[in-house]
């Protein structure tokens, strides 16, 4: 069976995110005269990515976009490292941009176009739609439509977030599939009534750290990149 | 001046609805054996349009997509024309998703790859995601990502419908332009603050009703087609 639509992850599913991070603020740094680990900040830096979307996801605040919250998050390591002062405002402002302009791990642009093939293929990212919208253009990611937080006002793996892009798209939870590299949120997803497709990005947060495979027997699909997903899908 | 985000209506600026919409009707009732003049019969459709919307943009019905609209307004024409048990009700259901597949004018796919090297494009359309996603596929329509109706939750030209658009995209009015072959659409656009241009799409009511040419001061742009105006975009 192959789903009407896939609705796919983002950030780490169809983009290194770690090393596209670790280049801009490493480049961004060395105008200032300073050198950092890139690394060691691009980990910062998203680790205070789910501290901030929980906050949100229990109630506690507001939908915020994720955009904004880059920017808190930004502000947050520059302070915890020393460097509140190293970047005016507007630099700050540009340089939450740089997750606009991550990289597509290499099998993803022409996966993508494969995919596009044989159903609609949306975004289901917590990135909003202008955050989505400008990193498909760097990345070359082909969507049909853009879906997730922003349609939702909430944040995956919430189930409200599932049930909206499939809602968007007026198709039933059991006709759409979730792609993700991410167990959590392929978890959430078929809480919600979704079919799943766990992609394998053992690199995602560094060589020192892979990610361990999926046990097949867990999802739909289990695939290494999105062409063995693509040969899956009949 | 180039916008950063350009922003088009779909119905009779990029896809040629009544043409599309009159053979599809016509086969329909060919498979039933029955003869209809498939132009009447997309003008009466179309007709019941603008009062659906009218409805809901007064605040006389809650947001309902356009998707459902057309079905309401396809079993209203059939009703008035005599042909009310013509169609079993999921007979009804598909062949309203007629408007999910109607042809571009000729200059549109290449002419918005064009447009998309030097802007964001988007739909802005008072179709569903899930009828200009399906429609996009159909026509060739490159889309970054999908705005308009369902974003706003409401028709245009009301202003929220364009200001929802711009706020998707986290660009002011003044950075967005739209893009129609309907003054009214551009209107709207105006008003709310965005810059315009007008395509002009003679035929879209047919031959025996050509639609006028904008006066050229009206409008920020006022171009044949699509190729014309990337050509003013510098």
């Amino acid at each position: 069976m192959t789903p009407q639509a896939l609705i796919f992850d983002v950030f780490g599913t169809l983009t290194d995110w770690r090393t596209s991070i670790a280049t801009h603020v490493t480049a961004a740094f060395a105008e200032k005269g300073r050198e950092i680990d890139g690394e060691d900040f691009a980990d910062a830096w998203r680790g205070e990515y789910q501290p901030a979307l929980d906050r949100i996801r229990t109630g506690g605040r507001g939908y915020v976009a994720l955009d904004d919250l880059h920017r808190e998050n930004l502000m947050t390591v520059l302070a915890a490292t020393g460097h509140s002062a190293t970047f005016a405002p507007d630099e700050i402002i540009e340089l939450a941009r740089a997750w606009e302009q991550l990289d597509p791990w290499p099998d993803v642009p022409a996966g993508l176009l494969r995919l596009k093939d044989r159903a609609i293929i949306a975004a289901c990212s917590n990135g909003s739609i202008a955050l989505m919208t400008r990193l498909a253009r760097h990345a070359r990611l082909p969507w049909d439509c853009i879906l997730g937080a922003d349609i939702a006002q909430d944040y995956k793996p919430k189930p409200a977030v599932y049930h909206a892009a499939c809602a968007a798209l007026r198709l039933g939870p059991g006709e759409v599939m979730m792609v993700a590299a991410h167990e959590h949120d392929l978890a959430g997803a078929r809480d919600a009534g979704l079919a799943t497709a766990f992609i394998h990005r053992p690199d995602e947060f560094g060589p020192d750290r892979p990610t361990a495979p999926a046990q097949d027997e867990i999802w739909d699909f289990v695939a290494a990149d999105l062409h063995a997903l693509a040969d899956q899908l009949h």
